[in-house]
């Protein structure tokens, strides 16, 4: 080992205390939690206060804290105390209500109870025998959401008439969920002629280029809801494109599918019963904390004959039965945590009703604020609103060129931000510099959108004089 | 949509009470909370008392639960009642002391209120500037357990001279940390003359062969502490046949990797400083709860320009400036939750110390166990133990063949886990079939040892006689 690759800790001989150490003495785990729930409850009741955006500098956590772990033991206090004075401050506060940035990460007591219990039981639901109730928890929170989006029974793993062909797994990311079924594909252009949805006729056109190169196209992503504006792309009209090259079709509804739930907003998955897979991730929309996206496929033999493990010390007479789904084979890696506790413990606590008004409410408080954007002749909405995201900016008009809207905009984010009072990002759409206002922090009400929009009033008129 | 296809759920108007809904109301959040740390509480006092394995049946949740989403809301008591009577028969408990299957998975209350408050907060720390706590804390989580590993500062984002080459990030599961760095290669047999640990001649033999043939070895992947049987591979001669085909060397010490903390376990991460990347899982052996995987990078700029992703909503100065890390660029996906904090924590609060203290503990236990195995001449020790599980079985002498061996072992197994008082795994090495005892439930202590020895021999009596 050269001496630059030397750590510079060494070993040494520790006196510890004589206590034995038992790091999950039910007392213990009591008083720590005890103490974490009241510490979460004030935050959640200050939240409003603090900045949403921190004004820390890269490296301050390393300055404020020890750069080398402790060799004793400490109080757990100190622990909570360091959360408080150094942690929290640089925290950018995700579930304030002024929080409107990129898509809010939606969440519920019922969630975070979900959460808790399955970090305390710590399963780890490889196989249906390692933990029977984790995989079946999944399955059915999985079937249940399947309903509340009315997918075809075929995605199912349980119908009305016993065991389906399909099936789904919880995963952390859509990215996972993607390279669960991918071989990926180009981007295909969009424009304002289709609200920058994908065009199935550019689609056809691609694939057959491929096809005549002599290349054989596979694979197809279309997305319900994109990050950027909230696009749409038509499913069945891509489906059916995509069956003349019999490729796999893809659906990426991870933020919009949660809306689906809401007959009104249902038709914007028209045609998923001809497409192979689908992704939506209740961590973003649908109340539950992080992380949770849901994978359900249509055969879901086709995803798991290719990632299936089978070491010997994984084998059981349940898996050999044929009678049950081994979580493991439908993800990339084989441990994982009882994923389905939280997202059953949000359907099973608030109903169907209660999650579609929560819907229905960001709708109504985007709408509004859409409408203050109408009203204001300085601003224009970039694209049409499809869910809880406005796309806005100032517009350019009169002695204002775009290349000066673009400025003006960045500057409005830029000091909109640093107020502390808001948090906005941003996207270029048809080469335009677009204001991101993402309604759906679930501590929001209608008096933070109002607040928010005051402050940008306020702040484009100092920017505009 | 034919009829086969057809979800049986349809939307209707849904008369809700008309109560604001407000799922994180902090004193519902309390409320909920509060009761859920009872029911942890009490379900680590009472969990010695339950059956480690389930008896239920494929199906038996969907059974007892409603098939289809509860359309109104429940009283949180509800969820929790079902939580009980449904969920918890059908859990294995992998936090019973009793549980010696597979590879424990080790908890704290540290650990857990690290989730919770994770789970409250619910940031998603895919730019440093997204939530610079998050991506300080996991970086600096990270650097103090490559200090307590030993790892060649290389490895770590910040040393005593400033910011370093190298760099990690906190997965979930070991195989998203091989697929980070991954281009597979062939499994290369091992056998007893190297304790089933990988031959580096017969390393350099294959890949030479391969070089030969005209292909380019590109990735080797050692294991330290494989799950079938803690085999350990020379890390130091893996990377000097690796470095004659400049391929990438992974370092997989998924579970045995936490026991390197302690120095007399240090020498098995020998030759680290000449290897690309390795990954080790605190949430098997080092006390933090699923799911929580470290990844570390030598040259942190290797993984990130392959993974980078940059859509325009995600620029941000603080990235352009170069000087953060922005972990989605060393992951597959772009969210993720708050995943330092619980790994902090457990270092922060227990400390070294204590931390070496609980490996020793673990290794004590497994030793004593094995030093049982010795002095009853009915079983042998089929691998020399390294850690904390013992590879053991029933042997063939006399009359019994080989093939009774392997018969008696397998039934000495399910009659052991139909108890509900043990729970152990089997292998296979070298074609014999083998059991797992996995030592370091976080609740176990020698007496739990003793009763599962004592228990194994009376039912080896009974099934001998």
């Amino acid at each position: 080992m050269g001496s630059l690759d030397t750590n510079p800790m060494s070993f040494s001989a520790l006196p510890g205390d004589k206590a034995a150490f038992e790091p999950l003495n039910p007392e213990d785990v009591r008083a720590y939690l005890h103490k974490a729930v009241d510490f979460i409850s004030d935050y959640y009741t200050n939240i409003e206060s603090m900045p949403v955006l921190p004004s820390v500098k890269p490296g301050y956590l390393q300055d404020e804290l020890s750069a080398s772990p402790p060799t004793y033991s400490a109080p757990f206090d100190v622990t909570m105390k360091e959360l408080r004075t150094s942690v929290v401050p640089g925290m950018t506060h995700w579930a304030s209500p002024n929080f409107f940035a990129f898509f809010p990460s939606t969440n519920s007591a019922a969630a975070i109870v979900g959460d808790l219990i399955a970090s305390a039981m710590n399963t780890v639901g490889f196989t249906w025998q390692a933990s029977p109730a984790s995989t079946e928890m999944e399955v059915l929170a999985l079937d249940w959401l399947a309903q509340l989006l009315r997918l075809p029974t075929t995605f199912m793993n349980r119908t009305s008439t016993g065991r389906g062909t399909g099936g789904g797994v919880i995963l952390g990311t859509t990215s996972e969920a993607m390279l669960v079924t991918l071989v990926a594909i180009r981007s295909i252009p969009t424009g304002p002629e289709t609200n920058y949805g994908l065009d199935p006729s550019k689609l056809l056109e691609v694939m057959q280029a491929d096809a005549n190169a002599g290349l054989v196209p596979t694979y197809v992503c279309a997305t319900v809801g994109t990050t950027s504006s909230n696009a749409v792309d038509p499913v069945g009209a891509i489906a059916d494109v995509a069956a003349m090259f019999n490729a796999w079709v893809h659906v990426d509804a991870a933020y919009a599918g949660s809306a689906c739930i809401c007959p009104e907003f249902r038709h914007h998955l028209d045609g998923v019963e001809r497409v192979d897979s689908i992704s939506m991730s209740p961590h973003k929309w649908l109340l539950t904390c992080l992380d949770c996206t849901c994978l359900y496929v249509r055969d879901a033999h086709r995803v798991s004959d290719s990632l299936e493990t089978n070491p010997e010390y994984l084998k059981n007479d349940t898996t050999e039965s044929g009678e049950v789904t081994d979580l493991k084979d439908m993800q990339v890696g084989v441990g994982r945590r009882f994923r389905g506790l939280k997202l059953w413990m949000v359907m099973r606590t608030y109903g169907t009703a209660k999650l579609q008004e929560h819907i229905r409410s960001d709708v109504a408080m985007a709408k509004m604020f859409e409408d203050f954007v109408h009203a204001d002749e300085r601003f224009e909405v970039v694209v049409p609103r499809n869910f809880a995201l406005v796309c806005f900016r100032i517009k350019a008009s009169g002695a204002i060129t775009e290349e000066d809207a673009d400025e003006a905009n960045r500057v409005l984010m830029d000091n909109l931000n640093k107020t502390g009072k808001a948090y906005l990002a941003h996207t270029v759409v048809g080469d335009k510099f677009v204001l991101r206002f993402a309604v759906g922090s679930s501590l929001q009400e209608e008096r933070h959108i109002r607040s928010a929009w005051d402050l940008i009033k306020k702040t484009t008129s100092s920017i505009m004089a």
